[in-house]
């Protein structure tokens, strides 16, 4: 597939998304075994404390790690998370979250991918928020 | 602490979540070592095939887990968690999410916790969707 | 399946395990969704402190869902781990360790399991050591 | 500390580990951040099918990723797993594995830390077999 066609189907997988809306995903990169999103702080995305809550961070790096996979899962599948495990290691208030997920193993019935997590400052400043390690698994399309 | 000093305790942290207002977070229950919280189905919280979103079960249940770790942490401290592992087990649609956290181990300077989450149809199904082991550390409370 | 063919069925398979006969693991019970393993405290396993070894830990508890997972696994099929997630409670030292893995849910492409790992003293005192989720694949059966 | 002084440190440490004489791991390399293990096959080793057990991997990987963690733990402490989290990618059969852990995030508290694990063929061909993400903690040191 070309750069455009990749780019277009996980665009087009992830707006169906209802929590890109709702809380403000945006897709930045999607390439073969390669995605980028990033999060805008918003009181949407908070824990008690005012940081970027550690779900919203978890479903941020899910995403990006999920949709770098799609990138390279099988012509008219999607895909769903088995499971994934996420390590915290700065809570950021403010600015965004960038997450870049890559594929680390594309096998024929799991896709074994990870994201790494920054909280970009508001000021610039870039800080590792995050790893994750995702195991997903094509499935029927539906739509 | 008695009952309602715990649940208050949970309560007023809980309600501080951003997300809790923005997604519709319900505590339904908060003892000591446990807390139950309920999601109901909405647009806000989907995936791209209009299933309930892996990385909203999974702030579900870190909310869960780490809401019952909070019920034994040290008085006049808050939590954040250090990492937590999902396994998705059943993708529901409609309905609500019901997850119960439980405090695996209380120690001085981590809390282990887990969580069931259960996916509950409109007709009132239930059936298991995800569980999940998750670490805490006590941190200065800052509000 | 009958308790007996279950149970051979696993019993064939963990003592084809060279690290069985190496460290000395004991196959204490197998049932449909259920096995449990025990693995007695020597210097083979064992960490810089004198404990329990972490990675000997994991290794049972990767025995024990991992066979409770076969129990369940199609005929003339075996089994291989995906992954699994380990968290440490307590470091025992002497005794034994004892394992109990568990079926959390058996799918066609994936069986997601878990396993509890209690450290018994030389006096009998039952300590809750650690806590593991895991998820296996059947795969073709080569012997 | 210069990279004797670290070596020694964590070599003092791996020794200790009854499992290295039992099974044979082989310690490659240690400096600030970092360290590299090997595992030679045998039959200690491996699972039902022959190949290296994923336990004796998870071991490997824990031993890489906590040696790592040990170079930067406070002077005079031992440290000790919380947890960790593994994925399977490959199922290797003789040669060897080789571990390289790294220090993620070296906390006050906690060490966050990550290793990939490669097969080594007889022949030389390397393979990604295993990565693995890991807690640490540093505790009181007892020798």
């Amino acid at each position: 597939m070309t750069q455009t066609v990749i780019f277009n189907r996980v665009y087009n997988s992830f707006i169906r998304n209802g929590v890109t809306k709702a809380l403000g995903f945006q897709l930045i990169k999607a390439e073969k075994g390669l995605c980028e999103i990033n999060l805008p702080y918003s009181e949407k995305v908070t824990q008690q404390q005012g940081g970027f809550h550690g779900g919203m961070v978890g479903t941020l790096a899910d995403m990006a790690a999920g949709f770098a996979g799609l990138s390279v899962a099988p012509d008219n599948m999607e895909v769903v998370s088995v499971e994934y495990k996420i390590n915290f290691l700065y809570t950021g208030k403010g600015g965004h979250l960038n997450a870049v997920g890559k594929v680390i193993k594309a096998g024929k019935r799991l896709i074994i991918t990870s994201a790494d997590v920054f909280h970009i400052s508001p000021e610039g400043k870039s800080t590792l928020s995050a790893v994750i390690q995702q195991t997903i698994v094509p499935v029927e399309k539906k739509y």
